[in-house]
């Protein structure tokens, strides 16, 4: 059995498959073509085109993330080979506390006070009661509905809207055209964790940001397509012409790195980090990717993504 | 009976007291005086000495908030009259979404974040597990027992100090100066939740501050005479000469409201809220009050505060 591995980190992966399975060749993709052609099995995050276009008897790709949008997106991904990928493995929680620290952000008006803070300015601002702050959640997949639990139970009134229809205890759950509108109607912030795919790119657009409430703000640590950044901006305005929305922080970009032109940078409304609300904790996903390598030697069935779909 | 409110919005403490105790007399202290005298109890925050003062028959005074320092503090106060505080009514879950929100800040780089945006800079940074990054919390009263278990739910690993032995679920307790050597040893965010005491002013001091490991961050929402500000700043340190501390979110100052020209206000370490981690929300203060006014009419035991021992 062979395994290439490609990943940021990837002796260590290596190193963790060796010892799950002493018999098989585990390489990374930095391996001579030779070595790293006919591999049994990929474990990789944003692999090389030409790393998908090589191999000729796959039997597997682990995606080593949630997001299989910029895997499928890949020119040489050889069609009917299953994909799967990671679940949760603690990003479900890195990711719930980072909606949570961008949702006080804004609730507790940190935000305010940082600005205040330059010009000396002690100002205490109002706190409303958490039930005078519904949070929308865009996205009920494993993460979405984790985060939307997490929020709940921090005291949010919360509602999800996903595609299908769903239940998830202590969150109200929308779903199709009329859930989005209704969702969007009454969010103090609104968090979207929707997956890359043609039905959700440029989801949030103007239209869309004007059904906000005033006051309204956007954490995106999803997908950084999911939103028209112009249509952000002009959404939060500027000293000219004050805008309707009260902040975004934003995690993911249509471009990323972040263009350092990008007016984004420097709004006095805008709060960015670069892409890291949901790092993936390697302890928890290796054994995942272990489970599944150990399924599918063993023929048995395994979760797969579905290309057409996206997700 | 007659009762006299001294808050900020005490117009609606008093309709909420009209409420419940229809045949009594409640006043706010911008009553004329002979109104305001008399009174069978005072329900204040932070009252004037003359209003003490003037008081001939009190039975009971109930502190509008958790800390009671600037109350026994105050001129006037008469001798042997019950004093009641509010217990948590909110305060505790206030307080616990500003500190989580505090260690977030910092284990999840937000101070980095923010200091690359303002130079455009896409640099993620390494978030290391939970339990790499211990918290310390001094005070476990109500609100400080609160805050070090949300932190513990929330999977840091919480070390806690008190003056005497305390045992709280899910947080390693200690107390005495051995047990606070033990806590500042390890603590990556440290938290300041004690009342302010001779025993405890000006505690976090140059020599503890140093106690603390390199790159350790302090969150003072308790009070401001806890922290000496000028060893904090040295251990701060500036561009000059950096210090070992990596940053501070200070919500209550030795002075308040913190004098425009702190050097604290334009520290690029420092991130300052004024006085605003747990404001009294109004709903579950006044069952408390209520609850504490009864209970002295019938004569029931209540739990009073000791100002010998300042809390």
């Amino acid at each position: 059995m062979k395994i290439v591995v490609h990943m940021d980190n990837a002796r260590r992966w290596c190193a963790a498959l060796e010892r799950a399975f002493p018999h098989a060749s585990v390489v990374t993709a930095d391996a001579p073509e030779k070595v790293r052609q006919n591999a049994d099995y990929l474990a990789v995050w944003k692999p090389p085109a030409w790393l998908l276009a090589e191999q000729t008897r796959l039997k597997g790709i682990v995606n080593l993330g949630a997001g299989v949008d910029a895997l499928l997106a890949t020119p040489g991904l050889p069609d009917g080979v299953p994909i799967v990928k990671l679940r949760d493995a603690g990003m479900a929680e890195s990711m719930a506390d980072y909606v949570l620290y961008g949702v006080l952000h804004f609730y507790r008006s940190f935000d305010a006070y940082a600005r205040l803070q330059a010009d000396a300015r002690w100002a205490p601002q109002t706190v409303p009661a958490k039930a005078e702050w519904p949070v929308g959640v865009l996205g009920l997949g494993a993460i979405g509905a984790h985060v939307a639990q997490a929020l709940s139970r921090a005291g949010f009134p919360v509602t999800g809207w996903s595609r299908t229809a769903k239940e998830i205890d202590g969150v109200d759950c929308h779903h199709g055209d009329a859930g989005l509108d209704a969702v969007l109607s009454r969010a103090q912030t609104l968090v979207t964790l929707l997956p890359d795919t043609d039905a959700t790119r440029g989801l949030i657009n103007a239209e869309r940001l004007a059904q906000l409430p005033a006051g309204a703000t956007l954490i995106n640590p999803g997908r950084g397509a999911l939103v028209d950044e112009a249509a952000l901006l002009a959404a939060l305005g500027n000293a000219d012409q004050p805008g309707r929305l009260r902040g975004a922080l934003l995690d993911v970009f249509t471009a990323e790195p972040l263009p350092c032109d990008s007016p984004l940078w420097d709004h006095p409304k805008v709060w960015i980090t670069p892409h890291v609300s949901a790092p993936t904790p390697l302890d928890g996903a290796i054994d995942q990717v272990i489970d599944y390598l150990r399924a599918f030697e063993a023929g048995e069935p395994v979760s797969t993504v579905n290309p057409a779909a996206g997700y």
